[in-house]
């Protein structure tokens, strides 16, 4: 729902610039051995089922800062807009392995599904950890690669000076981000409102500066935006992207297995620190109702490998949680900052505060 | 023993890059949350162990091109030089994920020490998982920051367009080897001289190109040398970074562990791949000694964890490797690649040619 919101065109010249860099990579890889060349098609086919939600925000900067509105003569931005989303493959892969998930929007995730083809090809060794390290290699070449595209993209717009620092926050603060959720998941604050803050931190990081804020301010460091856009931007992107991550942490809870291609209560079952479960405690310990808190506390991600198993369990988490206001008052929330977020567009062009108004308003409404 | 030999100032010069960088580095992580500041402390107490080889080389490929002399004059290109101890950062951290090494320079490894301070402080979850997805972030941040310090080296002195392919040659060249060793450890080739190749093919990708040709190539990019010069280089890195690896392998296996810093037969205990293995298989099945062949099959990389604990099945192992020709071949070989290399400095400044035949005969003769 996302993507096509933002820019029709963009998207078909995202996945051309994908296919025709990973074409080139595969060509490399062969001429070394042929037997890694496959390593660019797993990568390109790990990308197939994403929204292209980074490269939509990264055109939306560009546009904003007053670049050129035609996609086919912009190449270098399209360069750069596609290097995201290799940066994301390599989050996506390294994030399977710290979650130790099973699947990857409905299907297996890489690391269980080479463990499984080693398996099936009874090749020697254990085929976890074969699954593990392949991907661990996939998802940092995808990381190198990302680098290679931006850079030959910036390059080309004589942007690199400009561009290079927003590049090297953002990669900083996805990872910056997703140490503190596993510093903070091993060892949470013992207060609830520590809990909430760190888990509003870690969306700063890892979602709103990541997904949104840093892809706007790249677009317009490309096309040498000043202050006052900058400023827009990055207020509309902490506030809309920290509603984004607020809707996935609902939707990790209450949604649909079916629609969210994850398992019913995914964010439950591998004890992740949403702010909705910090909110629930705070709530559940504000009314005095110790027997729900010791019972959600004791289910969280306690099955093994982290992981509560049990659907009946996760179910009763679920009830629990639900029994709470705590969904309400992220609802209002979302609501908030969406109106804070599309209040700071007034001053750019109309396409673009268009554009990025109808990705807020689908943002706060989507189920998957 | 290698680097002092290559050049004296530029090592003091590297260090404090690297320290002005990871300082900043710090400064940055800390205004995000104080708790994850110490990552960029991590990074730079794994790397102060190293030998600067690879920047070394990017020294002298500097030279090599035309480069100028003087270190402190030369801020931009100690910069690049520096940036591939980032990367070596990361290919520590992960290899010894992929290795599932207990040690690196005789000090726990990282993900072990991480594994530890979790366990000590009684956090929640798996030590060993937690410790995993530390060295993992680790990685990813020195990958990430590499590129950081590359790029503003090279736009520095307006060789981004010359510089660029090298170093994503590079990459590519280290990750695709490693991964090629994942590979032909899990299924190995099934006749020995393809065991053999393939053992070359993964040096010719993880250590002469990653090591040498390609830290010599940057840093002749960085100057803009001409193709007789690049030529040359390349040759001489080839050469002397295979006889490099064949050092390894050799120290692998029969090596002091008090010297190298690791436990002895390492390389037989966790399975290496390598060409002294595929030459002493080589050996035992041409003379027909079938039973010592299938004892060291069985016993390479055998135990838990793909690990073989027992010393003295390792010293079995030891003992038969040392009963064929396959040591004194390599040795031979060694030689010859260092004649080969070193006969394609002739046409080279004086002092890089001085400079480099030293590093090539040194490396013929550690013991670490």
């Amino acid at each position: 729902m996302t993507s096509e919101v933002l820019h029709a065109d963009l998207l078909p010249a995202v996945d051309t610039a994908l296919s025709e860099f990973l074409s080139a990579r595969r060509a490399e890889l062969a001429q070394m051995d042929p037997r890694i060349a496959t390593a660019a098609d797993r990568i390109g086919e790990f990308l197939a089922g994403g929204k292209r939600i980074r490269p939509a925000f990264c055109w939306w900067g560009w546009r904003a800062g007053g670049g050129r509105d035609e996609v086919d003569d912009c190449a270098p931005v399209v360069r750069v807009a596609a290097a995201l989303e290799l940066i994301q493959a390599c989050a996506l892969l390294h994030d399977d392995l710290i979650d130790r998930s099973e699947t990857r929007r409905g299907r297996p995730a890489v690391h269980r599904a080479e463990a499984k083809a080693h398996a099936d090809a009874g090749w020697s060794g254990d085929p976890d950890h074969f699954g593990a390290n392949i991907a661990l290699l996939f998802g940092d070449l995808a990381l190198a690669w990302a680098d290679d595209l931006f850079v030959t993209g910036a390059a080309a717009l004589q942007a690199i000076d400009r561009a290079q620092p927003v590049w090297h926050a953002m990669r900083t603060e996805v990872l910056a981000g997703q140490l503190l959720d596993v510093l903070t998941s091993a060892a949470p604050a013992a207060e609830a409102d520590l809990q909430r803050s760190d888990a509003f931190a870690v969306i700063r990081l890892k979602t709103a500066g990541y997904t949104v804020v840093r892809p706007l301010l790249l677009g317009a460091a490309l096309a040498g935006a000043d202050a006052s856009v900058t400023g827009r931007l990055r207020r509309y992107g902490e506030a809309v992207g920290t509603a984004f991550q607020l809707r996935d942490d609902l939707l990790g809870v209450f949604g649909d297995p079916l629609v969210t291609g994850k398992p019913a209560g995914d964010d439950l079952a591998e004890g992740k620190r949403t702010v909705l479960l910090a909110l629930a405690r705070q709530q559940l310990l504000a009314s005095g109702r110790d027997a729900e808190l010791a019972e959600l506390d004791a289910g969280i991600g306690s099955g093994p490998a982290g992981h509560t198993v049990d659907p009946a369990a996760v179910d009763q988490l679920r009830t629990i949680i639900a029994s709470t206001a705590a969904a309400d008052l992220l609802e209002r929330q979302i609501l908030q900052l969406v109106a804070d977020g599309t209040a700071e567009l007034a001053g750019l062009p109309e396409p673009v505060a268009e554009g990025l108004t109808a990705f807020a308003t689908a943002a706060t409404r989507r189920r998957s």
